[in-house]
């Protein structure tokens, strides 16, 4: 089993309810990974009986530090409509709520179509040194990161961008919870400003998905270019806004989200 | 009282439970504006005897449609912690939930502050001619709108941008309620790119929140810069990523939603 599917494998244990695991692998600096635990709403909802289509929006609140060790997820589907279903989520640990989701997940048809943004012109990955993040980040090592922009460093910056290609090592065909973790993979733009480490975590995350499951199959293992920036530092919050690319240029999702921080 | 004051306008009917009528004034073509019901969810938390903090992310899903007339709204504070805390809320019409919610509020201090974004070079309101949208959509009859780009049109246009000045008419001081329904101003991105009208309709709006109350209070019934664009229209889903700008080139919030579209 991918180390992946071992972080987000959930077991039902009632209506709606589904027991995990945090998984070592997948930790941040202090507890489990957001994006990991965003791909487990994920995760929950396609594993709930009524599911309907896939996910179109997504939003994680970061409530409380999730501990290592047992949780549980509660799925609720609080609406269905004929083409798209509306869920309300909590991340339970011994009955207090650490983490709050709730998601759009909709049907997809045929219809006008147009990529609007423009995709950063940027060297294949093959022509983009391997890097990553430090040891002690043990998610990022599930990753194979290849920095366009952005590595981590000690020098201050003006610019907040950081865009790189990764895939996950070793490789799996992409799917919903694997877009979803993608979604948070940018370390704080706060470090890329200030070129340090400061207290910092996600609040928010939000997940915008263009992706159907066809784009998804036939993207598979593929390289993913992702680039993050953001607009404003302020009295202890900042936000990045990230886009997600095949490699053919196709935007598979975007995500958005408000970090907490402190200098 | 503003018309606004008279459209967010709750009653307390229970523990943390609210009971509020759409506005004719703020409707939509169809039912209320959803920039309306967003900000109806920020005053029901306001309103709540735990509220503490001012809004940092607010993600409203918009199940399904309003009716015109009576509803509840429930606001529920998930978990407080010393310098946050977390909301879920759910608006219903006869026990039907309509529209969900989840918030997060925050305390603020004085820390490392950077704007990094670029405030787009536009001509000053005076300088730009008053415009608006049709009577038909009556929530806008409550903006002043001067329209520096995308201005409703017949004509197809290649890039989605639409950037304004606009504040309330007449002017109303801002607070965190108004910042939201400002957040949701921008018309389906759709509509611009084609020239026409085809059925839209916001599914999910996410809005970050950088303003404080002292912003606000500064800023007061100064005019705003709105500038709103999309990245990618695909199978029935379009997002649209806003950013609200004083004058004075503050950075008071940004919106970003997921649009139903059909054409």
């Amino acid at each position: 089993m991918h180390p992946f599917d071992a972080a987000v494998a959930l077991e039902s244990v009632g209506e709606g309810t589904y027991a995990g695991r945090t998984s070592p692998s997948y930790n941040n600096m202090v507890g489990p990974f957001g994006g990991i635990t965003a791909a487990s709403f994920v995760r929950a909802i396609e594993l709930h009986p009524d599911c309907q289509g896939t996910p179109v929006s997504l939003t994680v609140n970061f409530a409380g530090p999730v501990a290592e060790g047992d949780f549980e997820i509660s799925a609720r589907p609080v609406r269905t409509n004929r083409s798209n279903q509306h869920w309300y989520l909590e991340l339970t640990q011994n009955g207090v709520v650490a983490t709050t989701a709730t998601a759009v997940f909709g049907s997809r048809r045929e219809t006008w179509d147009n990529i609007e943004a423009t995709v950063p012109d940027v060297p294949s990955p093959a022509d983009t040194n391997q890097g990553g993040l430090p040891d002690a980040i043990a998610w990022a090592q599930n990753y194979e990161m290849r920095f366009v922009a952005g590595a981590l460093s000690d020098q201050e910056s003006a610019d907040s961008t950081e865009t790189l290609w990764i895939r996950d090592t070793p490789p799996r065909p992409m799917d919903f919870a694997a877009l979803t973790s993608l979604s948070d993979v940018f370390y704080p733009r706060i470090f890329q400003r200030l070129g340090k480490y400061v207290p910092a975590g996600t609040i928010s995350l939000t997940t915008h998905y263009f992706a159907t499951p066809e784009d998804l199959e036939q993207h598979s293992d593929g390289y993913v270019l992702g680039t993050a920036r953001a607009r404003r530092f302020h009295q202890g919050y900042f936000d990045q806004t990230a886009e997600l690319w095949t490699e053919g240029g196709i935007l598979l999702a975007t995500s958005h989200q408000m970090v907490y921080y402190k200098v």
